[in-house]
């Protein structure tokens, strides 16, 4: 492939994804199959009640979000019988028009890495996903097959840097050797940051809404995935204060403040409508 | 369930760790299908060439090997289909008699991290392993539902610290504000040598044999996986150097320095031996 279909098809992702928001809103809806999720839609804690779950967020989210966000966890505790039904999932709601971000995060090296790119964003994968999320423990450059393979499919990876999670903390705001006040978190955005400035858009972060980050994104205008709004106790106020200063695409995420919403596939419908707009009133 | 049956438990996973290492010698064997290899054997690169490739591992394995070592991304890379040969796999493997510790490297916080430790680690997931891989770029903290799900079951876990590969050293020697000198792969060690003092050998650690890791082990006891050995240029010597200060039950792992030998059953299994042979007289 020549740097020019390169640029071409890392284009293409940037364009569809910004586009997607445009016409939908920047709501990124998760599906989440957890246990008492199931219990409290009526549902029993298995294949069978996964799958009923997971078409009926199929059949609410599809046509309206812009992204849809399966857990790829809740799937994958069913083995190969919850992929299957997660590869028809990703199917139905691309035919739906919404982008699909597999929330993975997955990280490894060398060719393993290469692999879970394939799995992921690869053009014959049965797992085939507009993006998914990594995560750079093994280090930032040991995630550039996900990234060259992204670039090279018009496809995004969101990477972790700044999580909503209090336990985050201790790693994310270690100090590298790299410079003066160069935390973890900090080092993951500027990376980013230096991608991004050939393939606008490719690298996503994923910076939790929960707590100010204390990161200079400055330097940063590529999507950011924000959890933490709804269930984890962030509002929608909270995101237009913690991102005040940057001039990133953000994407906040909600999950479970939807579900609790099902197992009507109306009212699911509405409660997507209703936090979109609250979104895009606080962040107008 | 009480804390005496998690301790009983917990010391379950410990005796057959140990019982294995003892009957069987200290080596984890990899499984790496990975496209090259596959080539390499002849095979092609598809769902019918994993099931062959993965069927002459189990078969060349698990009789000899104490610890047998899927690489999951090879597997998730066919989706659904790659998962239900890593089923058959795990099963079979188990049944030879071997430890089946799933290199998976998941990572997440909450309901989602005790799925994925229900994926892996559950009673009755398809999945189930022996023990698996985690990466705590969420924090340690956030890796509590795998090591509870662990403890108590009667199963292990293996946790990133330092890693073989050039990329990651950047975070890994990050300083935390835990004290002087407490780098982020140092605070792993220092939280799964605390974990263990409840539940021996619980908590792994996976550390690289390919440089000298700079790490205090003296406080841990726990098993070490040591990737590197062979096809990343670390030899068996090189380990009794890295690790000669500590009191740990070291695990060297090869995965490609042993499938490059197939796809011969008999010629695997010589290979098996012969590198069992090598790792117990360098570290004898």
């Amino acid at each position: 492939m020549t740097f020019d279909t390169q640029s071409a098809q890392a284009g293409a992702w940037s364009a569809r994804l910004r586009s997607a928001v445009a016409d939908r809103g920047r709501l990124c809806v998760g599906i989440d199959p957890h246990p008492a999720l199931l219990d409290a839609w009526g549902l029993p804690d298995s294949v069978d009640g996964l799958a009923r779950f997971t078409d009926t967020c199929v059949e609410a989210f599809g046509a309206d979000a812009a992204i849809v966000k399966p857990q790829v966890a809740f799937f994958e505790a069913y083995g190969a019988a919850g992929y299957s039904i997660l590869e028809r999932a990703l199917a139905a709601l691309r035919e739906a028009g919404a982008l699909v971000l597999a929330d993975a995060k997955r990280g490894d090296i060398g060719s393993t890495m290469a692999a879970y790119a394939k799995a992921w964003l690869g053009p014959r994968a049965p797992l085939w996903s507009d993006a998914v999320t990594i995560s750079p423990y093994l280090g930032f450059g040991a995630l550039a097959p996900a990234l060259d393979l992204a670039a090279s499919g018009g496809r995004g990876v969101f990477v972790l840097a700044r999580t909503s999670n209090p336990e985050g903390g201790s790693l994310q705001t270690a100090s590298t050797h790299a410079g003066e006040g160069v935390s973890v978190a900090q080092s993951i955005v500027d990376a980013a940051a230096d991608r991004n400035a050939e393939n606008p858009d490719t690298v996503g972060l994923v910076i939790g809404a929960t707590g100010d980050h204390g990161l200079d994104l400055s330097n940063f205008s590529g999507p950011i995935l924000a959890p933490g709004v709804g269930a984890q106790g962030a509002t929608v106020d909270d995101l237009a204060r913690i991102f005040a200063e940057s001039r990133t695409l953000l994407l906040p995420n909600i999950s479970r403040g939807i579900l609790r919403a099902g197992p009507s596939v109306s009212a699911l419908r509405s409660e997507v409508r209703r936090q979109c707009e609250d979104v895009e009133r606080a962040l107008a």
